[in-house]
């Protein structure tokens, strides 16, 4: 059982991601074809020890692979998806229809059990991802009920563009050259303004789509999300009320079992960096409600927050496939 | 009427931001010297187109003056400022005594009218200054009750050893260098603890510390303080419940009347280096409670959250003088 893949948007920062984790993970497959936009469309992706052309994004071309993965913006995706009118599976990582009903939004360690013929899944937000790793096997025991959270997300979550003007502004602030908006040693609110309440588009997916994956509607998350200057990984600082009581040795002894994340007393993004796995760290009990828990959470966004989800979603349905037919 | 001043901590950062502020706001006074700890000695200041020796932090001498401020870190500052036995008023920047029932912790737009006849006067943390600066006129419409914040602190904060080791290892970050702890495009968790709670010094001073200078008992202060790669200026994440009812209409007329700060809806800590007031920003209503408030707080923790602060209780002290002998 081998797949023949094609990973859209394959030089893009969560493309080339994918590509190292479908080598360095193994992913069973019988073909795989690189496609870019146009201005990419000249280079080449070195792939288990062979040299590949990028090729222009054309869906006939798309839609002859088993799994296509959609790395790449909302736009794009909305363009290209739709007319895949093969089997093809589409595993798209933007946000284009993450919130549509027929679409399963996925992270596999927590709904992978939802998969089934769908043609089309979405893999959520980053800091969506990250911040339900740590949060999933405590609100299976003591149901989330409202969950605050701040941000401190990675340039690398804004894409090339986001990393390499991190990077200029920061070698220029180290010059004492002065920049307009400088990025280097400085943060950015999320400025996308989603509705009239004010909240950006980032705050409103953590909303939105924690609903969604937790199948939860009456669940709360207010949410401030923050650019830093770090170059990989999302960090977040939660404040989460459980219907239930609980102690913190419940919670360790919860996370330690739980699968895909690791407790870290005071984990950074340094430590997170090309980690697979999420780190939770500051365990504390709030000081005047015994049934809020406070805690600090790091992950890679490109691994688990983006590309590694995405190819877990295959690795799941391949497993699917292979325990169908014994 | 003028003043003989001393600084003691003159040559570290707040000391020079002090020192800086003295010349541009021109307080009156007559004579000024500046101490150090014993390695600063040869070291002199320019004040006022003048060259000053840096002198040994020596209580003798430093009982000379009117108003003394201790820059000093809460080691010094307990060694010292209990062997001043003279007339001399000791504003003290460090944490040495701002928990003392009979010691008053002021920010003077808030509680400056507690100031009467004491010798030792206390400047509070820096990131309580700062976020009180954007609650305290809402507080006094709406009455809080409940500060969920999340603190993202420039390296400045931590003294010049912080500040270098950010500066260095970005440097190390941008030339591929691999360092063990990595501050370079990272972030770190305040890890001082303070007791059995898990929470760090940090975030009980912003608890115990607004407990005190709003005289309201049982207010609840949930922090979690990060320091980010950021040279100057501390933010904050904050969620606000109130006991009252507001519309973010209100809000706002109370804040734009409010002496101290500026809105500014997406604040940086760059718009905020080297200016006097605090920035408050992306406020939001809550989306679940009405009244619950979210914020954006950015202030320059050099200047209102310590040197800027200690300067205005001499400032207000000299008013007081001056009301008292119209």
């Amino acid at each position: 059982m081998a797949y023949s893949l094609a990973v859209v948007g394959a030089t893009g920062l969560v493309g080339k991601e994918l590509i190292d984790l479908l080598e360095k993970r193994n992913f069973p497959l019988s073909s795989i074809s690189f496609f870019a936009s146009k201005k990419s469309i000249d280079k080449t992706i070195a792939f288990m020890g062979s040299s590949y052309p990028v090729q222009k994004a054309d869906p006939a071309i798309i839609k002859q692979a088993d799994i296509a993965f959609f790395c790449t913006s909302s736009k794009v995706s909305k363009e290209i998806i739709p007319s895949i009118d093969s089997s093809t599976i589409c595993i798209d990582l933007s946000s284009a229809f993450r919130m549509e009903e027929n679409i399963p939004l996925i992270i596999p360690e927590i709904n992978g059990h939802l998969l089934g013929q769908n043609k089309c899944i979405s893999s959520p937000n980053c800091t969506t991802t990250i911040m339900l790793m740590a949060l999933f096997e405590l609100h299976k025991q003591f149901h989330v009920k409202k969950i605050i959270a701040s941000s401190y997300q990675a340039a690398s979550g804004g894409g090339k563009k986001s990393l390499d003007l991190l990077l200029k502004n920061t070698h220029q602030a180290l010059q004492k050259k002065e920049t307009v908006h400088p990025y280097g040693f400085n943060l950015f609110l999320h400025d996308s303004f989603h509705d009239e309440n004010f909240y950006s588009e980032e705050e409103k997916k953590l909303y939105d789509e924690t609903k969604k994956i937790l199948a939860h509607p009456s669940i709360e998350v207010s949410a401030t999300c923050v650019r830093v200057g770090v170059l990989r990984c999302h960090s977040l600082s939660l404040h989460v009320e459980m219907e239930k009581s609980f102690s913190l040795k419940e919670v360790c002894s919860i996370l330690e079992r739980a699968k895909g994340v690791q407790i870290k007393l005071f984990a950074t993004p340094a430590d997170a960096s090309g980690k697979e796995d999420v780190f939770i760290g500051r365990i504390r009990k709030n000081l005047f409600h015994p049934r809020i828990l406070e805690m600090w959470v790091v992950g890679d966004q490109l691994y688990k927050g983006a590309a590694l989800n995405a190819l877990q979603i295959a690795e799941y349905l391949h497993m699917q496939t292979v325990m169908e037919e014994k």
